[in-house]
């Protein structure tokens, strides 16, 4: 038995939709995941989740709940689950991401990386194994294998080089989970009575790479090797021009395993997620609903706008008139700029709330429009509305 | 026809129960006002305060909302109604207690008050007639007349002067609130076909006196001859000690009108409000359930505690064990002491919430107490708790 169930439901070009089984919640593909770094999506109620924005899956961060509340509280009260009240699935990065963009004087070794802490600079130790047994105590849904995030700007042969340890630490990452799961050691555990699916975790694998597109294939190819339950892009995003990491998506997703989930790490703005789904990935998260939103940013279905703007101070209209969120129904541009102008909380939760509706409404219009065989037509009209405004 | 119904439904001793119909929501008394001083009640969706919280009425604040966003934008957007989203009934305070507590270098002079902004030291005027035309633009249910709030530590030559100074100011509020009425500029009007209610707003008096018995009689009975549809009891709870507020609630509230609502301004703990309540107030605000959610301060049936504590670092039980509420049904001490440490908005998301729920919880049995002629042992019950956790 597998830990998930994915399956195709319809094909459009390159452009897929699909059902991810999970042992907490069932998740429609293309699906975007809200940013749960702490166990808590910034400023928005697990109740507004589950009801209007209807999020299947949240991430949750290694590196951030390893540090804080770290993982005795998480253990003494049962996993990630239970400790945050958060009863739908979960899935954690491996914390290889931030160990490599927000530690200083980190050192790389095979074992795995030195670091100090971003808090408090106490030095910490993070591996391959380390980083299976917090995921284990956090019992996410999807676990991520932890992999070396180099920086953008390195050259061709030290990206290889890194790649090579990001394989070596897939190996290791899927040897001490399987351990974990046979050890039942995963605090997310559920029993199903009736079920096609193990209850354990799920691993997915990570393609680095960089810009080489004969780099990425080597990854994928390495990666699928060693066998997950799902492959992800990491390394994009990072800082790169966007027609290279276009180019890498367009040239590396195809030819990822059509038997499994893909997951684009980190990405991105709509119109990077209108691109990665023309080219056959099916999950994605990212920050940008909730950082943006936290300082007056909205996503509207006519561009994007800073709520902060002068022109907005007497605007009896919603952030986005086409939008049918709760936020959009009842409140006027006006008193939500009035409340980032006073420093209300209320400011960043609205606008939180509305971005957040409107990727998981993005999603699910892809969805349709794939489904309907007219993906390149609806992507066609979202960009133009979203540039014309 | 008169702008809001108030009618008694149970009396227990001096404790009574009642029924204010407004314009815009009926209210259950006695009652917990939340405070929404900028148009939003920090922290708080109004969907929460309308669905679980079941806020009847929240309060609005007309020096803070003079300043930012200032009138112009609220006229603009139809009053604090249209422009907040907020359906319900409001209450409005007059600024003057904000003019008294919150700015610097003010004169009052027998024309009203010159005071510097709190937020940029601008130079500003507030009179009875300038507060009734803001309240007016804000459309509030309840409009409360302007008055002088002296400092707790006055002699009683000065507090006889201001309770002079604000009996003329509240026949001057009455005088300006009536013109404004019959001129139509109330701008949170509605009209019902079938009503028994006029659709204006309604004004309150408040009565000062300070410590003073007898300058309190005096001030009672010369506001109850200008005749207002509620009064209230204005100048407690500003620093004079607890046997002074309740020597005045014990005396002065008995002999307020029957046949008004009755408003104890800006108090207070649990244990005030039950001891005013035994006296026959109807209605109360106060920033405590928010001010205290947001520093971690939660109010519970067993003592008040805060998250911040270590003990809590690993406690599994909800903030309250006896508390019904959205957060105590879900989410962990643990989980929430680490939103606080952790510096996440939904920290004082929820304790805030769940303090609110916990105030409206608490009128709401303090009603059923009153209609079933067992609040003394009620009050005594919930004293004991509180006071034994």
């Amino acid at each position: 038995m597998q830990a998930i169930n994915w399956k195709t439901t319809a094909r459009d070009g390159n452009a897929r939709t699909g059902v991810i089984q999970t042992r907490r919640s069932v998740i429609e593909t293309p699906v975007f995941m809200p940013v749960g770094t702490l166990g808590t999506v910034k400023g928005e109620r697990f109740e507004w989740l589950e009801s209007e924005i209807d999020a299947r899956i949240i991430l949750g961060n290694t590196y951030h709940l390893w540090i804080r509340p770290g993982t005795d509280v998480i253990t003494v009260l049962g996993g990630l689950h239970r400790f945050s009240g958060w009863n739908r699935a979960l899935l954690t990065d491996s914390g290889g991401f931030q160990v490599f963009s927000l530690s200083e004087l980190r050192r790389i070794g095979e074992e795995g990386v030195e670091f100090r802490s971003h808090l408090d600079g106490a030095k910490l130790f993070m591996s391959p194994e380390i980083s299976m047994d917090i995921q284990a105590v956090l019992g996410s849904e999807i676990v991520m294998a932890f992999d070396e995030c180099p920086p953008g700007d390195l050259g061709k042969e030290e990206i290889k080089t890194s790649v090579d340890l990001t394989v070596r630490w897939a190996q290791r990452s899927k040897d001490r989970f399987e351990e974990l799961q046979a050890g039942g050691s995963d605090l997310g555990r559920v029993s199903f009575e009736t079920s096609d699916l193990s209850g354990k975790q799920a691993l997915f694998g990570i393609v680095q790479g960089g810009g080489h597109l004969d780099l990425r294939k080597e990854s994928l190819e390495r990666t699928v090797e060693i066998g997950f339950d799902g492959y992800a892009i990491g390394g994009l995003s990072v800082g790169e021009e966007k027609d290279v990491m276009y180019g890498v998506l367009g040239d590396l997703a195809p030819q990822m395993p059509e038997s499994e989930p893909r997951y684009l790490m980190g990405v991105g703005t709509p119109e990077d997620i209108l691109e990665a789904v023309s080219h056959g990935v099916d999950m994605f998260d990212c920050v940008l609903p909730t950082r943006n939103g936290r300082t007056g940013g909205a996503f509207t279905s006519n561009g994007d706008l800073n709520i902060r703007n002068a022109t907005f101070r007497d605007d009896p209209s919603p952030l986005d008139e086409n939008c049918k969120c709760s936020v959009c129904r009842r409140h006027s541009r006006a008193y939500i700029r009035h409340l980032y102008t006073a420093k209300e909380m209320l400011g960043p939760i609205l606008i939180s709330h509305h971005n957040l509706a409107y990727y998981l409404g993005l999603m699910a219009d892809i969805r349709t429009a794939i489904r309907e065989q007219r993906f390149s037509a609806f992507r066609a009209e979202v960009l133009a509305h979203r540039s014309a405004g």
